[in-house]
């Protein structure tokens, strides 16, 4: 189940970036669960990673090999997640890095590796390292697809987009794919991104890039409030077209970074989309707050609220759980006679209570869709912040009731 | 379906204390909906409430009434909470004092008016009002499980208990009665709490008491997160022993105060072992933090992680949800080798990863009790704190889709 999450179709490759994809067996039988992405010469790659604190041990390979080393290889693994492994889950992921460095003829730096799956069990490693020479005979430009099937734990459908546009008589492309569907909240969610241009781009603004872009989009999704422990995203610039962003004053830097924020936007909306059990894809919009924390403050007090979700799930216009919401999420001194919360646009709340024009018939006819905003104006100021989320189904308790069995 | 929660037995009455009930048919047909308790002259009052900024008329009003005047009356109804109606909610409430004051001739501020039920609806008024004076007609003694009945909303059972100690050849008498399952979390919980003794007390002490015990019971107490509106405890003192206490020096303020928190903390136990859809009660007990607030940021995280929540209903050891919750709790600079997790005596987390000892079958026979506890030591300071939560099964998200229903 997901909610008008379209199937991923036509797609573009990104010219010298190759992909290859093969089955080791780890929890899937029928589909990949280890792919590999091979960076030609001119790539440059930056990434975000989750913000827990008992980050895998892959996560914190990443960050050190990132900032190390010119990117080689990308090396992801599903099925299990090489968390709350200890010193032995770091030599496990050291030695596929190692494995493939060695089959290549490179430096173990230079390969990123990443794990997603159950927490706390070792890798199965032998697996994994007997299936490398399969994944790196399959690389090839038009795998996009497959890695997208390749990355999916408890996603019911692959994620992905592709985008281009014409720049100074080039054709540009930006191509990228997703998975997550719990664990989901920002800094980051259990959730993987891939999202690759043929521009050449310098390292250094591909990384300020993709810290921006990873903020507006991967932070900005929640499914259940619980943050991962192995979130990354990934973004590579292949350098194979003639086009070369080095400098944020180049006209092209807006151009580009906009139309990469479709990508993210995408990619991460797609995430919630997939939401465990989810039958709703909800914004939740917060303007006129005093600061910027405030308003996220706000937005995910009423995302993570499972009275708000269930009423969600029941499309039930319970207007009063939102306000309830609200009104614990920490912000001092509200002025509560300031607050008009709608429900799109039907107002549900003004002056301190129900909206004097409100009516049962008019909440529920929004509640009853598949898509809707709850947008609340805190009337104290100018920041604003918008959320996606999603609500608390029975699926979603038996998805998470049953994940180990 | 509760956990291990005792009928409520045989029960002391509070001299000089009476209760009436009535119904008023507001959503109960069969049980008592309005419930008023009549205090002597000799009674002091204290209470302590909600801390959500959309805080009900009832609550703005109690709070006000009782620090301008000696109590007379409290008056609840369930099945309505009076919250989010703006003014005219607040005017409803206003009517019920007025009323209550004008057939007894007491002064408006001697009432203390309490609501409970669905937001955002205006009371049915007139059958209130209506109903007052069999309420009244009822007073009793003797009515103290009749009224554990009149305050319940989604409740399966009332709650209440007792318990009495000699001091000084002169029997001394605690009951109290609570409700509440949903929108639970501290500061407050959509709970009503009444507890009273037959000591004497001074009006200050006994808000300091309530203040002090409310913070070690009602307000370590979590089902869902949701903080209501409404929420309320009352300690009532009615003065008719010829026990005395004015001063903190005194030996009875500690001995009364002991037996005071026993009653306090079982009646916040039992809103839990009562919670929306509750299979488990679980204790989650964070040991040698740096501050008070990084033991309750940690012990928060993990109780309303719906992972570890959805864990806990399938009984299954999936600690990783454990630690990775610990890992996001906002805890500032965490040494991961130096946290300890245990459920009950089982070490399952230890030097950054699953513990060397930790087997699952050891895990698995922990996660299948009813009741258990998650101990987490930080292993960076000397404060501790316990709370205590639920499970989220099935049940809660079928009894929070369709409360309105």
């Amino acid at each position: 189940m997901s909610v008008n999450l379209s199937v991923f179709d036509a797609f573009h490759n990104i010219k010298g970036l190759k992909i290859g994809t093969a089955n080791a067996g780890i929890k899937q039988t029928e589909r990949p669960d280890v792919v590999i992405f091979e960076l030609p010469e001119s790539a440059t790659t930056a990434g975000i990673f989750t913000k827990n604190a008992f980050c895998a041990a892959p996560v914190q390979i990443c960050q050190k090999h990132l900032a190390a080393e010119k990117t080689k290889y990308l090396i992801i693994n599903t099925g299990n997640a090489n968390a709350g492994t200890g010193k032995g889950g770091y030599e496990d992921a050291m030695a596929i890095c190692q494995t493939l460095a060695d089959k290549k003829s490179v430096t173990v730096e230079s390969i990123l590796p990443f794990s997603t799956g159950v927490i706390g069990e070792r890798l199965p490693l032998d697996k994994i390292l007997n299936t490398i020479p399969a994944a790196l005979s399959d690389t090839d430009e038009n795998n996009w697809f497959t890695a997208s099937n390749g990355i999916m734990t408890t996603d019911t459908q692959p994620k992905g987009t592709s985008v281009q546009f014409e720049y100074e008589g080039e054709t540009i492309t930006i191509s990228g794919i997703s998975k997550g569907a719990g664990m989901i909240k920002p800094n980051m969610a259990t959730m993987l991104g891939f999202i690759a241009t043929d521009a050449q781009v310098s390292k250094e603004i591909l990384q300020d890039i993709c810290s921006e872009l990873g903020e507006k989009s991967f932070n900005r999704i929640t499914i259940d409030g619980d943050t991962s422990t192995n979130d990354s995203c990934m973004l590579i610039a292949s350098g194979a077209s003639p086009i070369k962003l080095t400098d944020k004053t180049d006209v092209f830097y807006s151009v580009l970074k906009q139309k990469l924020e479709e990508v993210f936007v995408y990619l991460a909306q797609a995430i919630v989309r997939d939401g465990e059990g989810a039958t709703k894809f909800v914004a939740i919009e917060v303007n006129n707050c005093a600061t910027k924390q405030e308003a996220l403050d706000v937005a995910y007090t009423v995302a993570h609220s499972p009275l708000v979700k269930t009423a969600l799930f029941a499309s039930d216009a319970n207007w009063g759980r939102i306000l309830a919401a609200v009104g614990r999420s920490g912000v001092e001194n509200m002025d509560l006679e300031a607050i008009q919360i709608h429900l799109d646009d039907v107002c549900i709340v003004e002056n301190g209570g129900r909206a004097a024009s409100y009516t049962e018939d008019a909440g529920a006819a929004v509640m009853a869709q598949q898509e809707l905003s709850i947008i609340i104006d805190m009337g104290r100021g100018s920041f604003s912040e918008t959320i996606w989320t999603t609500d608390l189904s029975h699926e979603y308790v038996t998805i998470n009731a049953e994940y180990r069995t």
